[in-house]
């Protein structure tokens, strides 16, 4: 382990070498490719390269004489195991007294010094924060040099997959009427055009998928829509000719990827461009010519993509309903092979579950592959919010502790996100105490009734009352937004106490899926999170206004073994009797006799 | 009536008339002073002079051929009322479809037309959001004129009363201490001054207290603190030659009221002045000279007022027990004369309750004057929602329907505010339902246990959800931050489902003091509202963090006479119990052996 550890010193002191060579004395490396993914693709893993930090989210500093990372409360365990013995400090964000990448920068640079980083990998909006931050101390930066990159000689290449087209049975809005309707949002702006760099939103554009970022269905991309022009910059083989005519008769004009570049730096003077600074990277806002207005607000097809159509609304619940026959499944076959030998002699791990997990997914019709690594984590791995089990932390499933199983599957229909925790053998009081409390909060947020016009951070408080009422609380959001065969996590939908940006969020809009995940985690023992998918929906409507509610989508039981029902009231226990007896009605069918019996007996009201 | 209403078209032809003559085409009349404060003096009141609308919040547009009035959701029912036959058309804000003031002039102001108002009366940020709005059509702002002023002939003065000192007994912290905080923070802004306009921050730095607005126990003033000085400028009649010696032994300089504008006029060039652009009007913003650099933030002052100390914490908790005799007394009146002669001939109204309560609140020691008009309003006044009973409006108390009771104190202790519903005779099953769910709402948010760092914004949704179950609601917002001493509505801290800037609000300190006042009202028959100031205190701290709880400061019985038990769960009707024993064990001491009796008997546990 000790020596493992050692090539991350290395690699630390390569790029210091290669930063006295540009003459940079902090170097920045975000977590993140072209286009602000969260997967990020192994061309891009850079942070990782240099830290050995794996998580999904972080970023590395490393100055003359320092090195740090800082990362989320997700990640604070498995980031202070992975660190141990590369000189890389861990910064915890968020943790009283301990200062932003910003703040420490600025108090630790000095006048005159050079911050590096590669432009095309940081926000355009964080590198002006950035920027203002420093802005008392004269700081130069370099924003073209991928020093990484330099020091990375087996750099694997860029992601250069297929794409494909999602038909309209799926989509359930043609390609020409997402445009027409991008353009009227341009006209109401007087924009002239308008540059989206999120793969996502580019994807649901123009209905296309690929497989360019792991478990995100999307092509690596850009686009510029104007009034009578769409071009699609990609890997010139990324389409084939019958992609490209599809494409073609919607108007869609592809060019390769990097030409954007060389498009937005020719942009005649007086055109009003709309990009989002949040999400597109500075090196491309920078290539924007002086004499042209940037319109800087999220584009449009943040908010269509995320307000589900009524195509997308069903097909979702059948995604779900299939995805629901396979956790289930794999729940019976947990609960019925844990007095086995196999079991006993520590064959059941984390890594064959989640294995036999995505064979029970395959199965299921629709299903193309996950949505994200399943973490399926036994014990105090639970612990470890985005514990992913890997080769070296594979453990058998523990007995009389809780398994966490956090998967989600993506389908022609939709995509899933789930976390079920279950007992395994006879769990303690504590843990069904506990396990009881974040499921009261599951049930509360998800029986919401609610004004139109709330937001999540209006909401929030039903999931983590019954924590905090034993003075507890899980150091995470309660919900995201959640893509169509998308990515898992997308915007502007959220379930948070309040926004990055301080705000209260967006207004939950009929038509949008979040998850709604309470959890609780106790460092070394376990873990729990109960997690299923909502979607809002419009509930009655009266001279008070229009109230909505959650129709949950998630079609899986929760786990009555680890229930303390005394721990319920009234109401709690007729929400959950009634979602077990959906859960029971709509997945029966697609069981075989033995699991229907086994689902019967553990839905029954209690 | 009619003949009434015909003043107020001939005040606004006279308005006309001087638009005319100053090349106006649209005139503001702002309901304001020239601090920003929620009671105008007689002075200011332009807007109720012109229009006939008396509600505390609202704009007058004057245009030449229209002439419109702008006011929120508590003053609809009563601004239609007011305004019918006056020619003044009511906009119904934040309502669908009904636009802004500036959207409306917008949309109807043509290029190059004058927008006049008197500035003195319009914060800098008001008029700068004005400004921006008009920004397409080159209008031109004419911010020197008080064209209201120039058609009111027999105008009151402007008032000028005494200041007095409030003892450190009661503020808690002496003078020096609050002037050496503020200075601190002044550095720690590299500001070299601070200007403040709002009266009851002045107020609460000087430890003064005077009689200028109504209701609010302040004194005419601004201020600039730097460094080295501090100058207040008022009336040189309003401080006696002690009160003058006082606060100069805290190096407080006295210079004339309205000698601010040449003193701003008069900072050199380079100065950094720091002022509340939503605090500070423009005509006093626009006296800053080019060279002086403005830091526009809240002022320290605000937050520091709200966090009540550890001695302002303690008297408050004396004012509320001395009101809650006050209050409870009045209750018991009213409960035992219900079935006399008086109350079968419509001798006891709403005018006599008041003038009763006022006389119950004399009796209490510490007493000062009422806090706000008080609002006794019968049957369908009540959902008037601030309703304020007058001659002309007074009416009997009705049997057998609801009476809302909306009143509060000033006291050296501090300033209450409550409101109790309570059921004459009979009440419907209809009224006791809607009765019980704004209790529940109240009950809900009054013992929520929360994580400090929660806004009102999270916690709102626990008193509109028992009405939202119901497809009810009630139109504003569910708690404001109380001073003391001071304005019954005070930021920054609120209850309610998003602030008006969209942001989530201020995080609940310790020592902050808000209403919790869910309502439900139905037009032409009942009005209720169920109020308790609640002060945030620290409850456990664990390893998940400090948790915050509610401390009930008001001490009056919820009638039960208007409960519909069944509704409460379990802890709802063990909170009302908690609450009602509480309310018996403070007050019995302080009542006679009837009442005492009394009050045993309706706050025994349900």
């Amino acid at each position: 382990m000790r020596e493992t550890k050692q090539i991350y010193r290395q690699r630390v002191t390569a790029l210091r070498e290669q930063m006295r060579r540009h003459g940079i004395d902090a170097y920045l490396v975000m977590t993140d490719d072209f286009h602000g993914s969260e997967y990020v693709g192994d061309h891009f893993k850079c942070r990782e390269y240099i830290s050995g930090f794996t998580g999904s989210a972080g970023t590395l500093v490393v100055t003359e004489d320092s090195a740090g990372l800082w990362t989320d409360g997700r990640y604070f365990i498995q980031a202070q195991e992975q660190l141990e013995g590369t000189g890389v400090t861990l910064f915890k964000m968020g943790q009283p007294e301990v200062p932003t990448v910003n703040e420490y920068l600025a108090k630790n640079l000095k006048d005159g010094q050079c911050v590096g980083y590669d432009g095309r990998t940081v926000m355009a909006s964080g590198a002006g924060r950035l920027k203002k931050a420093l802005e008392d101390k004269q700081i130069r930066f370099c924003e073209t040099v991928d020093l990484a990159g330099e020091i990375w000689t087996d750099r694997p290449p860029l992601p250069a997959g297929r794409m494909w087209i999602l038909e309209d049975r799926y989509t359930g809005k043609a390609r020409c009427e997402k445009l027409k309707e991008l353009r009227q949002k341009l006209d109401a702006e007087k924009a002239d055009g308008i540059l989206i760099a999120s793969l996502d939103d580019i994807a649901w554009l123009y209905n296309i998928r690929g497989g360019d970022i792991m478990y995100n269905p999307v092509v690596m991309a850009y686009t510029v829509v104007s009034g009578d022009k769409a071009v699609l910059y990609i890997d010139p083989d990324a389409a084939d000719s019958d992609t490209a005519k599809e494409l073609a008769c919607d108007g869609v004009e592809l060019r390769p990827y990097f030409q954007v570049y060389d498009d937005i730096k020719g942009l005649p003077s007086g055109t009003r461009l709309w990009a989002d600074a949040d999400r597109t990277k500075v090196a491309l806002i920078s290539a924007v010519p002086d004499g042209v207005e940037l319109i800087d607000k999220p584009s449009p097809t943040a908010l269509a993509k995320a307000i589900k159509n009524p195509v997308e609304m069903k097909n979702e619940i059948t995604a779900h309903v299939q995805d629901g026959v396979a956790v289930t499944k794999l729940i019976y076959w947990i609960k019925t092979h844990r007095d086995t030998q196999e079991f006993h002699e520590g064959k059941i791990t984390e890594l064959a579950l989640c294995e036999l997990h995505l064979e029970l997914r395959r199965q299921r019709p629709g299903f193309l592959e996950e949505s994200f690594a399943p973490i399926i984590a036994t014990g105090a791995h639970g612990a470890i919010v985005h514990y992913e089990p890997t080769q070296e932390t594979d453990a058998p499933i523990e007995d009389n502790n809780l398994l966490l199983m956090d998967t989600g599957g993506q389908y022609y229909q939709g995509t899933t996100d789930i976390t079920r925790t279950i007992a395994v053998g006879e769990p303690t009081y504590e843990m069904k105490k506990h396990f009881t409390a974040v499921l009261r909060g599951n049930l509360a947020l998800g029986s919401a009734k609610f004004k139109y016009g709330c937001t999540g951070a209006n909401l929030d408080y039903l999931a983590r009352s019954p924590l905090w009422e034993l003075g507890l609380d899980y150091n995470h959001g309660t919900g995201h937004g959640v893509g169509y065969l998308l990515n898992v996590h997308e915007g502007p939908n959220s379930i948070r106490l309040r926004n990055a940006d301080g705000g209260v969020g967006a207004v939950l809009e009929e038509g949008m899926i979040t998850s709604n995940e309470p959890g609780f985690y106790l460092e070394g023992q376990y873990g729990i999170r109960c997690e299923n998918l909502v979607l809002c929906v419009k509930g009655e409507k009266t001279e008070y206004g229009q109230f909505m509610e959650f129709k949950t989508l998630t079609m899986v039981p929760f786990d009555t073994d680890a229930i303390l029902p005394e721990m319920l009231t009234q109401r709690e226990k007729a929400a959950l009797n009634e979602y077990h007896e959906e859960v029971f009605r709509t997945l029966e069918q697609y069981l075989e006799p033995e699991e229907r019996k086994w689902l019967y007996d553990v839905t029954r009201p209690i």
